[in-house]
């Protein structure tokens, strides 16, 4: 599958008490490349569809830091369903070591009906190719 | 298991650009149900020990939108391990309906050997005195 | 004028990594407090206004910590102009000291034509009230 | 003065439910700027110290939608006191048109002794090289 690389700046209020980006805090980096992905997926009409989060898992392997650089979350799509889809990520640290690895079931809903929906054809074939090797940054 | 239901208010900034609580935030309503179980395990010397999510898990089954009452989160503790203990989640909504069922595995952390550490036997008695049936608020 | 005292609660996120509620925080605090103002100047057809914040200015005293109880945001309407109002606060740590004052000026802004817009004679009303001497909880 | 230009992302999360950053997130903008330059002041021994936000004022005059740019804070020391020193910034949104101004008065602060400090010689010296004019990027 195409593996997109997300840089994702820290903030100092990323971090706890602790000294540590906040495990809250993994589930907005996730977020910050999951919307990389649905960018793709937009269309003109998108204000009909929004794509729900309906089950997220993460294991925290490495605490990350404040550091001036941003970190990377790898995040690709891992499986695609009648009206949803799965994505996976993985948080690297600074030296490159996952931080964490993380899962998406994603549903695509309709925003009128209030009601999940089978995923558009168009949207499909965006999805689907997605699924092709490949890599990309931003 | 004793059911711990606290009481989490919703913020203004909890709300996103679809209107609903984002989905991000219902992490941040599981860490607050969770200081609340753990300061019930704290010691005098708790500098010495932090409890650390090695894993979560949440399924999101209803939204939430932006309302003047908190909204309450179960938290109890379901299984004890030699250096870990589970908590299970459910955040309801505003008709007592579960907007979501979560789980986090937390690791029992010695903080000067940043190392993963056998829970105390006392912590230990804390911790198997809440898998007892019982129901407490705060 | 009327004071609203407004409880918000603290969450662990609110800290930084030098332990104190994080600055940033305390304009959570007071959005917090001025939803309650806002909430009371809302009509049926509050969806063709919104209350933007034009100005906001702080001062900080003292620090907050994490405790399980919540704080306490006072907030009053201290000027109305004609498409604007002003705030104050004073956020008070648990000994009841002030730990900031605030000031916000406020625009009373028409979304549909996206510009300021003299403040409705009903809701005016409602702000002219806050004025007057009294006190209020929630 | 040097006027250090510092890229921030936007975050998902940072748009509220009227589909702009919310004015509370300006102040993190603000801070992430902020870091930028305390950056530059950071010694060996910083440990003892920490820079903190005594008043701080801002101006919205745009709003700021959600864009996958980095916005820019530009951010500059504007005075330099006993213990405390003065930064300005300008918040710029997509077009490089001001979204805000802001001002911080910053207290140089002694942490074990809980109390204000005189900046020391060798940080006022570098707080004092950035009153001279230039331009840096980061």
């Amino acid at each position: 599958m195409t593996i997109f690389r997300v840089q994702v700046q820290r903030r100092f209020g990323d971090i706890d008490m602790l000294g540590h980006v906040n495990n809250v805090v993994y589930h907005d980096y996730l977020q910050e490349a999951r919307v990389r992905i649905i960018r793709e997926m937009m269309r003109q009409d998108d204000v009909d569809f929004s794509h729900i989060v309906a089950r997220q898992e993460i294991d925290h392997l490495r605490t990350l830091d404040l550091r001036p650089a941003p970190i990377t979350v790898e995040i690709w799509v891992s499986a695609i369903g009648g009206a949803s889809y799965t994505v996976d990520y993985r948080v690297l640290d600074d030296d490159g070591q996952v931080a964490a690895k993380a899962r998406s079931v994603m549903v695509f809903y309709n925003v009128e009906l209030q009601a999940p929906t089978r995923i558009p054809d168009d949207v499909r074939a965006v999805l689907t190719g997605m699924l092709e090797p490949g890599e990309r940054h931003g």
